[in-house]
């Protein structure tokens, strides 16, 4: 049990789209990731997923609409609505969803991680 | 569902140790609070608690030590560990905790918080 700087961890991966768990608690898990171009339309059956934008500008689109979010803007996706993350710039974002989230839902990508890596 | 400004939500109110809620998911809520000067000491029987500093700096106090949080730093303190959050100066925090969890845990005090105020 200690702190965590969210910028000392962002520097310690350089790869996108590719989640990282800062830490753990009731069943849910708190994750970094960078993120840069477009990831996979899918949707979380059973799980609300939470981004929060730590540097840079997040897309989050949704079939009828587009959320742009800066640094200091969060926004929670229920589970069962369609989302694309987008970002035109890299951007690291924070997560917060339950640990049984798989990243790209409902779909089977090359981008799909099952297993992710615990920065400690 | 739409995105949320978290120094937007901060500036809605200016008493200390009174989370709001800015969001639910997963039966967990992500809270708001300012805080300020010397908090109860208590722990959460059955509640894991994130602290993340947004602005100024956060003493986690614990029996055995203290962790000084920064801006862009956080910390999960376990179920069951006492502990008692301090700031000298103003402070702005965000919390992810289970919904169940009430701000002083154990204790009983003039700053326990049973209601919350959600911010929309």
């Amino acid at each position: 049990m200690s702190k965590i700087n969210i910028q000392e961890k962002l520097s310690e991966f350089d790869d996108h789209w590719n989640p990282r768990i800062l830490a753990q608690l009731n069943g849910q898990d708190v994750r970094v990731a960078k993120v840069e171009g477009t990831f996979d339309w899918h949707h979380h059956d059973h799980e609300d997923e939470m981004f929060l934008v730590i540097d840079g500008v997040l897309e989050l689109r949704f079939k009828d609409r587009v959320e742009i979010l800066k640094a200091g803007e969060m926004m929670v996706v229920p589970r069962g609505i369609e989302h694309q993350p987008h970002a035109d710039d890299e951007c690291a974002i924070l997560l917060f969803e339950p640990s049984t989230t798989v990243n790209t839902g409902n779909v089977e990508s090359e981008r799909t991680r099952r297993t992710l890596e615990t920065l400690t």
